[in-house]
């Protein structure tokens, strides 16, 4: 993990996609995604995770790091990131729930 | 972080406490929790976290990981967790939602 300032921010998505469960288009939605959401500067520390738990209702995580909430803001207007959301993340997540941890 | 084989799991809560925001008896009960959940052996990296995002309904968070299944369940089934769940979370939790992240 890295270094946490009062600053740091552990933001986390939980969600369901419209694929198939095991399918290729599951597989390379979270492919692609890791992609381009890691080429974003500000974002440290993603991970992809399966969520096993049955007591809620989504299967995947992506979770990854920003050391402040200017690098945070940053991530969420960068281009990449509006760009992934209206051509992939609108498109192919059937619900999603957002997480923000902080010390 | 500690190391991850694939058994590792990621155990994550996300909660709103009856107590008003802020008072005393939120941060007895978010020390309490940590002590008392700390203590079971098999539980590592328990963290303690403010919930910030506005798009969920919960103010706070326990973090904690489990090198397998066994740990995890061990946990669960360790007294202090049931006498912990029953003596102050049932009575103090007013909402919560558990998460739960493998690689």
């Amino acid at each position: 993990m890295s270094a946490q300032s009062k600053e740091w921010i552990l933001h986390s998505v939980i969600f369901s996609l419209k694929h198939e469960r095991g399918s290729e288009a599951e597989r390379q939605f979270l492919e692609d995604g890791k992609r381009i959401l890691t080429s974003i500067p500000t974002v440290s520390n993603f991970q992809v995770y399966k969520q096993v738990s049955v007591k809620n209702e989504y299967h995947h995580g992506f979770a990854m790091e920003f050391a402040s909430q200017a690098d945070y803001d940053a991530y969420n207007e960068h281009p990449l990131h509006v760009q992934f959301v209206s051509e992939r993340w609108e498109k192919e997540v059937e619900k999603f729930l957002e997480i923000d941890y902080k010390k």
